[in-house]
C-alpha cells in the first residue's frame, strides 16, 4: 500500500509541474482555458455546442475532447464551429496534464481566444489531476439526483463554477433543489452557479456572460 | 510509463486472486453475488430499493454499498429491508476485491441468499476490477444519452445484464433507443436487457424474475 501511495504521489507531482507548463503556454498565447467536468451524460458536449453557438465568431474557440473511446464529441464540437481535437485516453478515466499537452501541441494557440477542455465523464478521478487551465467548471444534471454534492465532495469542492443542466426535467424527477444547493454551499461557499437547460436554451445567457468575463479578465492581465 | 504499467498489472493480478477467494466464500455460503455498476445518478440505489421490496422476506438480501463518501445509500438499503454495509473507498473511484472482502467480513453470509454490491458511480474504473461476485449488471439511464455504449465500451462489454432505467423520461429527452441498443449489441451480443422505471415501477417484474432465476440456479449447483 505504501509503495502504491508513493507511486501515486510521484505521478501527481509530475502532473502538477506539467500543468504549470501548460498554463504558461496558454498565458503566453492569451488563451483562456476552462476544464469542463461532469458525470457521463450530464451534458458537457451539449453545453459546449450551446456555448459555441453563442461565442463564435465573436471569439475564436478551441475544444479539446477527452474520451475513453470514439470521436463523437470532437465531431460535434467541430460541427458547431470550434477547432476541435480529440484525445482518446486509452482506457484512462480522466485527462491529465500530459494528455492536455498533446492536445495543445495539435492546436494553433495563437489563433484562439478560448480553449474548452471536455474531460472524461467521471465525477471522481478528473478532480485529482490539474491540467493547467485557468478555471474549472462542473456540470451537474437534474436527473442525476440531489445527493451528488454529498457523495462526490472532492469534485464539488474543487471547481470555480457550477452549471446545473436539464433544469427542464425538474417536473418529471424527484430533485430537491434546496437540499442540493445546501450541499454545494457547505463544500464550496459562494460558488458561481447557473441553472440551465441545454435542450431548451433556458439560462444559458448568464453562463455565456460569465465565460466572456473570464476571457476579458485574462486579456486585461495579459 | 513502463513502471506504471507494471504496478497496475501487479495490482490487478493481486485483485483477481482475492476475487477468487471472495467467490469461494460466497459459494461456500450459497449466496448469489451481483455487482451493480452505473454512472452517478443512474439509479443503482433506487433499483436496489425496488428489488428489496420485491424479494424480501422471500429471500434474505445483503447489500454492500461502495461510495467515495457518506452512508446515504446503505441507509436507504437498510430502510428497505436489507442487511447493509457501507464501504467508503476513501477517494478511490471503484470497489476492488480487498474492499469487498472487508464487506464480506462484516456480514453473516450464512444468513443471506443474495448479496447486491453497489459499486461506486463510475462507467470506467469499476469495469477493471473483478470483485468475485457471480454476475455483474450495468444500469444505464435514459437522460444519460444514447451514445454511452459507444463511449464506454469496456463497461458494456463486461456485464451479464443491462437495466435501462428512467424509461419514463423517454418523452422528455432526445434518446434513440434503436441506436443505443445497436451499440450494446455490437459490444455484447444477446445481452439480457430490461427496460424499467424505478420511479413508476414499470418493467421491474422481469428484472426481479431474472434475479430469482440466478439465485435458484446457484442453489441447484450448490
Amino acid at each position: 500500500m505504501k509503495q502504491r501511495i508513493a507511486v501515486v504521489e510521484k505521478i501527481l507531482g509530475a502532473n502538477d509541474r506539467l500543468a504549470e507548463e501548460n498554463r504558461r503556454r496558454l498565458d503566453g498565447a492569451g488563451v483562456f482555458g476552462l476544464n469542463l467536468m461532469a458525470s457521463p451524460g450530464a451534458g458537457k458536449t451539449s453545453l459546449i455546442e450551446r456555448t459555441l453557438a453563442a461565442l463564435v465568431p465573436e471569439l475564436r474557440v478551441g475544444v479539446i475532447d477527452g474520451d475513453v473511446a470514439t470521436s463523437i464529441d470532437a465531431d460535434r464540437a467541430a460541427a458547431a464551429g470550434a477547432t476541435a481535437v480529440q484525445i482518446n485516453t486509452g482506457g484512462e478515466c480522466h485527462l491529465d496534464a500530459t494528455m492536455l499537452q498533446g492536445g495543445l501541441d495539435a492546436l494553433d494557440l495563437e489563433a484562439l481566444d478560448v480553449l474548452l477542455v471536455e474531460n472524461v465523464g467521471n465525477l471522481i478521478c478528473p478532480a485529482a489531476f490539474s491540467l493547467g487551465t485557468h478555471q474549472s467548471a462542473l456540470i451537474a444534471s437534474i436527473p442525476e439526483g440531489d445527493d451528488k454534492p454529498y457523495k462526490y465532495p472532492t469534485m464539488y469542492r474543487g471547481v470555480n463554477a457550477l452549471v446545473i443542466n436539464k433544469i427542464d426535467l425538474l417536473p418529471y424527477v424527484p430533485f430537491d433543489l434546496a437540499y442540493f444547493r445546501r450541499g454545494v454551499e457547505l463544500l464550496n461557499p459562494g460558488l458561481v452557479t447557473f441553472e440551465v437547460s441545454c435542450r431548451t436554451g433556458q439560462g444559458l445567457e448568464a453562463w455565456v456572460e460569465w465565460l466572456r468575463m473570464q476571457v476579458s479578465s485574462l486579456e486585461r492581465v495579459g
